[in-house]
């Protein structure tokens, strides 16, 4: 177990995949009239990439036009005190060819989101880390 | 119900409050190194304020140095694909006065991080916003 400098155990980039694969809810993060925000959406992975449903005209769809975005996935136990992060940071972009939004919609990836959310977003991880907390922290 | 324009359902401020009021683990989001970060945490909430404690040296001591900050809160369930989250924006301060520090060492917040954590940051909500998906979205 490699811990940082912090004590919490760094989770290598095979691990942070494997939880990726099976999470269903992250947040995306970025930055709105320079500020810092964010917003959970209901994802899936595909070819390594994170891929969003959103609408045209979502703020998401808005603020991913070729930009750095984190993306966090976590999962934590109040009464353990424990649980663990996986944050990806790499570049989003709206998926624009017809070849590839078809593949796409061929996926198990409905947004939880109401009405018609036809715009996929991909976020290629560039940089991957992820920690947990020990359990006898 | 109130709706915004992609049909999510507005939460009032009062509402914002009492989910942050009993939610015991959020994420930070600020800007590190000119990228988006995020940063999970537990916290309290203490005179309209979220309280965080973290360690002297660490990356959220140094990001919350007076600048402003997003966290967020959300719960979500899988087999209902329901859920909600509340966001605010606020600045951040470490704090430094030691009447202050006093009071919030009274409060029943403990770190889960491991190690020695004796810096309290606070945020203070000057944006609060809240959306919940409806259940037959």
């Amino acid at each position: 177990m490699h811990l940082d400098r912090s004590g919490l155990e760094i989770l290598d980039v095979r691990e942070c995949r494997a939880l990726l694969a099976r999470a269903v809810v992250g947040r995306v993060v970025f930055t709105e009239h320079a500020l810092p925000a964010v917003q959970p959406v209901n994802f899936i992975v595909h070819a390594d990439d994170v891929v969003i449903r959103t609408a045209r005209a979502s703020r998401l769809a808005t603020a991913a036009r070729q930009t750095v975005v984190a993306f966090e996935i976590d999962e934590f136990d109040a009464t353990a005190r424990t649980g663990w992060s996986v944050v990806i940071i790499g570049h989003a972009r709206l998926v624009t060819a017809s070849e590839e939004i078809a593949a796409l919609e061929d996926l198990p990836l409905r947004s939880w989101m109401p009405g018609h959310r036809d715009q996929y977003i991909r976020i290629r991880p560039e940089l991957v880390s992820g920690r947990r907390i020990p359990v006898d922290a």
